[in-house]
């Protein structure tokens, strides 16, 4: 009888605890939704600071933003964090196309981000297009030499979760470059990663290996890569390609942005949740990353405006250098192993500011399930994907050097690589309620596994 | 032992089943997002026709489009069903408001669906303000005669499902230019049913109870509805309204456009799925409904294009004027009654199209548990939610009168009321991958259901 009265009780007492983790995710969301400060935030960052390469005089001032929102949000402490990071150049660029006998005309393309150019001279070729890798090897390394291959690799719209298909297409995007210069190529012209039904070129990452001629790299949008697929099925057609992209090989000092409040009871553990600073040099970096910066600052001004004092220290991190490095988030975790910080956990939204539905984890297994055993309260809010394996780009260092625990929310994916990397990464494609959905479900997870000592 | 034989292939049974649903499901949703015409079928619908409301010019366009796209979506039969409707005309309209002794300003703002104007004369008199009924019934009478009443009431932001908001609001929309009326007042300016974070007003139907005047009802957007609050805290504002508005009493003839593929066992057995082909007079009606409308049809495609043949009748209708008077709803149910059809389920998508996240079910709880016993089939297409009691207004007439089973698409709701019913509503809110995403579902359930004769 003693066993079952125990029993009794224990479900009790998980019965009360369910009923105010509940009654205190509402106040969070009733917080967010009613009184959230992310969406005017970042209207202020896109629209006063804008693009901001990592190096660039657009990523000191936002810097400079991050600090004073970071300040307005009422975190306890506010400082910078030194990341040195590299400095890539686009200046002008230009792509003309010609058909057969006809003239040349200008399309819409952007270089892809660390390619170099062409130092502003023109380099004219005829194109050859592949499809894909195995296509490109196929060929006779006379069919390549001296050309520019148009790698015309479409972006699998069959997957469902878009970033598979990201996963799946990136590689020509990345790595095209020295693989066709392998072949005696002179440039790479790529159809962007882009699940767009429109004409918006992608810029975004891309690495030479140093055993070949570094070849200048242009993205197209769909509507001009199906023209240029038609133009070259149907004969010759001619490039000629200008740009003065740059990468510089010194670094220039930038810094992570950090606030944080200290925590109750173990104020020297430490859960960190973040997004990045840095963008691409196009468009206003709206869902790539400013969503996930403004949603990081809100969770604290959530926290002190309902006097949620944290057991473990919350620390909201703008990483720099995410695009084209990660210095930022390497230099956050060499600064927590030289500090022997103690980090319970880290997370990373940086996957848009669209609704919420899931949370991913790369964490032991025993981990995971302490947090999924709590599903059922991120229900209400849409949350119910606790499947995925996933992290984020700027806490990866810490969880391979210092093994923490990492999770990254899990937006819906229809819309990120329509804008991703585009001129049209702007304010205006993020939604208020979506973005402030983000932020709640950030601040259920973190006042969880700290209410709770989770983890 | 022979027991345990007979379990183990009726599991062998269920786990092939599953596996071939889940092959289909599969191909359903590669056909709709590889080779799907409802993006290019809306852009058609929302920029060659436009809006179209009910008896208007716009809404027999549409249902010569209809007809034109049920064709090529391979339909073997398509026809027209008669649907007499009313016509409310908006005609020219304006609003002015004036602060203490200042000038009048125009201000934007949008009639109500269904309302009477001023005659085109301008209507004159002073504001007064309230936050809800209550407030209005504390009033005295001599407070409101001869008034415009003005009801801010805000929509509330902190229902995470956003139709919650909707039902907890549009009452003010509704019925408070009566309930104003009956206090003495000659004119009703409410803020708009919205999540929006802008200024765009939202018109949509709105009632008369005929024991009281019929006084005009004009929306204001968010921004001018926080301007009007400020003004009205501080001293006496005066409005001048000014409308043509006013419904014609006389039915004119409409259409229902349908379409069917017929069962291959039970060609008298019909499972309808559909949305509304009329809008509101403003916008392009686009996501709603010609979403809707557009994904109803898919539904049709994609199953000819895959050499699906139902065991059911498949119909896809777009119903004629949802939006005031539901008249096409009431045609259908009147048909099928006068006919003694068999139906064996009816499904509305008709609240935007954005990404589906669930399916509402309006039927015995022993039909939905059979729905529900597939869920897991739903999941990798981020349906996870079939909870909710829905289905909607153009099927509820079948239901009622013929006790049909009903279902409803359940889209994310964080977007839909920040351009529901506005001149916000246009192709371009329209993401062609949410959308596709909802035929997918809607055609997988008709799938299954029919496949699995499982109501």
């Amino acid at each position: 009888m003693k066993a079952r009265f125990l029993t009794i009780a224990a479900l009790l007492v998980t019965l009360q605890s369910l009923a105010q983790d509940s009654l205190m995710f509402r106040k969070i969301s009733d917080e967010i939704l009613l009184h959230g400060a992310s969406y005017e935030n970042l209207r202020v960052l896109c629209k006063n600071v804008g693009n901001r390469i990592s190096g660039s005089a657009g990523a000191a001032k936002a810097v400079e933003w991050g600090e004073k929102a970071m300040k307005e949000s009422g975190a306890d402490k506010v400082w910078l964090q030194p990341a040195n990071v590299p400095y890539w150049y686009r200046g002008k660029e230009s792509l003309m196309l010609k058909i057969a006998n006809g003239q040349y005309k200008k399309v819409t393309a952007l270089s892809l981000g660390n390619s170099e150019g062409t130092n502003g001279k023109p380099l004219e070729a005829e194109i050859v297009m592949v499809h894909n890798f195995d296509e490109l090897n196929a060929l006779p390394a006379g069919a390549v030499k001296g050309k520019i291959v148009y790698f015309n690799y479409r972006f699998r719209q069959d997957f469902v979760f878009t970033f598979n298909g990201y996963g799946d297409a990136v590689k020509y995007r990345f790595a095209s470059p020295s693989i066709a210069a392998s072949k005696g190529a002179v440039g790479v012209i790529i159809r962007s990663m882009s699940t767009g039904a429109d004409d918006f070129p992608h810029t975004g990452g891309m690495h030479y290996n140093d055993s070949f001629a570094k070849i200048p790299e242009m993205a197209l949008g769909n509507y001009t890569a199906d023209s240029l697929e038609k133009y070259c099925a149907r004969g010759k057609v001619m490039a000629k390609m200008q740009s003065e992209c740059h990468m510089n090989t010194d670094l220039r000092p930038s810094y992570n942005v950090i606030g944080e409040i200290r925590g109750s009871k173990y104020p020297d553990s430490i859960i960190t949740v973040g997004g990045h600073l840095d963008s691409w040099d196009v468009g206003e970096g709206a869902n790539d990353d400013g969503a996930g910066c403004v949603q990081s600052i809100e969770v604290l001004r959530a926290f002190k405006a309902l006097g949620i004092r944290p057991k473990y220290t919350v620390r909201a991190v703008l990483f720099m250098n995410e695009e084209n490095g990660t210095k930022g988030g390497e230099a956050y975790a060499d600064s927590a192993l030289s500090k022997k910080e103690h980090h319970i956990l880290a997370i990373e939204t940086d996957a848009g500011g669209f609704s919420p539905r899931g949370i991913g984890m790369e964490m032991a297994d025993g981990l995971k399930e302490r947090i999924r055993a709590n599903k059922a309260l991120f229900l209400p809010y849409g949350v119910y994907d606790f499947s995925m394996e996933e992290g984020g780009s700027d806490i990866s260092p810490i969880h391979k050097k210092l093994n923490v625990p990492v999770a990254g929310l899990i937006p819906d994916s229809q819309r990120y690589f329509d804008i991703h990397h585009t001129n049209n990464d702007v304010f205006e494609n993020v939604n208020h309620r979506e973005l402030e959905l983000g932020s709640v479900i950030l601040a259920q997870l973190i006042y969880l596994v700290s209410e709770h000592e989770l983890l």
